[in-house]
């Protein structure tokens, strides 16, 4: 009773185009219920969760055996007739004529993954398997849709993709965090923590552009919004002022959440996130100063001083009032990197901005307008200690055809854990690279 | 006579909607030829190039001397009125009525790269101000097309993007040429070669994913196709056989140097490129085995023997027979990495595939059938000599629902080298990272 060789091979997501029809599912069991004359095997394939109905009295008795004594993860290829069922998460159910078994996980070393609760080291050291758990799968498909709505909306916008290096001779924003790897002849380069320097160089020649690569950081954190390995998109525009630099902002966020919500309604389903707070980020965002964010902080029985930085309490509590995310802007000079443009009219201030996502999530984006004067570069060249020698070429900049220009850097980890609703940005990537962690 | 506040802010590239409007545009003084009476400032901005037109006899005496007087890559904002003209580049000159001068490049230290013929070391030393150059230009535009016209094949076919970490405790393909990393309290890690291993995993998860991003190879080779860091893609499908990766491979190829020649005949314009030679890219590509290429080679005088690799020399030999990539599958398994899947009628050879572009471009993509019997593999890993503890998560894919599987990468440098004509794939790539070149 095997199934005709005119069955196509087809995926559980293009099983509703099929309804009816008898076709071959290649996937592995995910999951198996079974009583003494009915098994339930569920094939999952990566597109999708399909249900098998495996019927005893209608199926050869060693076969029914097998598809009974499946081992989770099996890989297997199944073979039956698709029909619809309402009641079926993907609306649709496989009568299962024919089951081949690829490859057989053994009763003696079964899979490591079982639906009970498993502690964050032991899924951690198992991410290469952990990965075909729902969940997994659900937040790194909400990843790659956000990475191609960034891509969609910039690239549709005039922006030139020019990825810059990894390798880097200088720091760009200090060298206690990052990381050094030996290049020949006892050279020493360093891994890139932002593209952007390299893309002010860029936006002179292209006008808008954007690089979108991994960034790494040094740093010795182990809070749950840090990662030694990140992925980070920064777009930056030439003729540009901070006032661009937010529109800018707010559009690609709201563009990437309704992407999000377009197309990953099902992902956002397993993942349990309230989409309703996803469906309020809508432009305008609320716009606050430096000053008037250290007030309410202070109001709110937060420790900050003018002049500092805020620290991750400071920034949920800034968000706290807030459906959706604030902007914040014009922080004290001293507290930011030297590129930052002073605002004209009060120059302890830099025009800069940061964006922080509601729910707690902190800040997704920063950025701002750079300076573009060259006497003012050059001092504050000197004013930061940094090498001149190294900074040659970022100089010249500002010596050919400078302009007033800015952009931002994009966290896509942050952005994921919030618009997923994470506690941790470890589940954002792939195999996250953390202080204690660089395996698998 | 200035310009009444209301001229649209406009680019180049939009310059054709406004034919007979006012508008402004900013961007950089490109070149200019002058007469006493006339001034023709060619401006560029990122999206193109629009040639000025400034009679001295139609504007005020100053702004006539400033304009005539202008220096290369001084930042301009011109305002004028579009007028279609046949001859032009872009069809579309400006008449200038206004021009403000962002920011002057002085005589005393004028811009470094003039029309003149320069060295290739000086001008990758001014690689930061290089990219403004006409035909620099158009190579990373063409670079920006495959990169998205890969993604957008991928993205449209079922391919999830999972993308792999940078960070690597282990070698892929030997660890002589890894650069390394310090980490955190005397631990190394290693740049990744290839996300290969990780997209296996992947791709057990979902079926079909892709990775892409940069990778590094520490190799001393000087030669015109070698970079320290370069991008690869990355596909990686589950149930798959060579056949499947050789389909893949081919259609990609197809689809990206159709979209090139879609969306940007302008810039391989600029370029001189032949594009008859890129026309003729199409399905089927000529397949021929290893021994069939070894034949050839040697009544061609090639001195390769069986079981030899090819060189560079040798692959623009095989390929010169023909007007399209050549694909050659079944490499002895001694040259091949350890996860290559032996042909089980052969075991002396490998499921393996290279693609070989035409025009002496050489290897764009190599790629195959990956082991999945638990024991072939272990019994590789021990004949490799490699560490069997760092390839533990990877031996439980065999483990864990194994399933015949495959994919390839392919290299963006060599693919837009080849696309574009050029010589060497220094030109590809924003900020090249070579051998003895780390900088700007």
């Amino acid at each position: 009773m095997s199934a005709p060789e005119t069955s196509p091979r087809i995926t559980v997501a293009e099983a509703g185009r099929y309804a009816g029809q008898r076709v071959e599912i290649p996937g592995w069991l995910y999951n198996l219920r079974r009583s003494g004359k009915i098994a339930f095997p569920l094939v999952r394939d990566g597109t999708g969760i399909i249900q098998g109905v495996a019927v005893k009295s209608q199926l050869p008795e060693e076969l029914f055996e097998t598809i009974k004594n499946l081992t989770q993860e099996s890989s297997i290829v199944v073979t039956g007739k698709v029909r619809a069922e309402a009641r079926a998460p993907g609306g649709y159910e496989l009568d299962v004529e024919d089951l081949q078994v690829v490859s057989r996980v053994p009763e003696g070393d079964p899979y490591p993954i079982t639906p009970k609760e498993h502690g964050i080291e032991f899924l951690m050291d198992h991410r290469h398997l952990w990965l075909r758990s729902r969940r997994q799968h659900a937040i790194l498909r909400v990843r790659h849709e956000v990475i191609r709505a960034v891509r969609d909306y910039l690239d549709g916008h005039g922006y030139t993709l020019v990825d810059t290096p990894i390798f880097t001779p200088a720091a760009c924003e200090g060298t206690t965090s990052l990381f050094e790897v030996s290049y020949f002849d006892d050279e020493k380069v360093y891994l890139t923590q932002s593209g952007q320097l390299y893309n002010e160089a860029t936006a002179m020649a292209f006008g808008k552009v954007y690089c979108f690569g991994p960034t790494f950081r040094a740093e010795r954190s182990k809070t749950r919004r840090h990662l030694t390995e990140f992925w980070m998109v920064e777009p930056e525009m030439a003729y540009a002022t901070l006032e661009d630099v937010k529109q800018l902002a707010e559009e690609l966020v709201c563009f990437v959440v309704g992407r999000v919500l377009e197309n990953r309604r099902a992902e956002l389903a397993v993942l349990e996130r309230d989409v309703s707070k996803l469906e309020a980020i809508q432009a305008p965002f609320p716009r606050i100063s430096y000053d008037q964010a250290v007030e309410n902080l202070q109001r709110k029985g937060s420790e900050i001083a003018w002049g500092g930085d805020f620290g991750g309490a400071d920034e949920t509590l800034l968000s706290e009032d807030h459906d959706r995310p604030v902007m914040v802007d014009r922080y004290p000079t001293q507290v930011k990197a030297f590129y930052m443009q002073p605002d004209p009219e009060r120059p302890e201030v830099a025009l800069g901005v940061d964006v922080l996502a509601p729910e707690g999530y902190g800040e997704i984006i920063g950025g701002g307008q750079r300076i573009h004067d060259l006497d003012l570069l050059l001092k504050r060249i000197e004013e930061h200690g940094l090498p001149r020698e190294a900074f040659n070429w970022y100089i010249d900049l500002r010596k050919f055809g400078a302009v007033p220009h800015g952009g931002f850097g994009m966290g896509i980890e942050r952005v994921v854990a919030w618009l997923c609703g994470l506690e941790h940005v470890r589940e954002t990537i792939a195999f996250p690279r953390m202080l204690y962690r660089t395996r698998p």
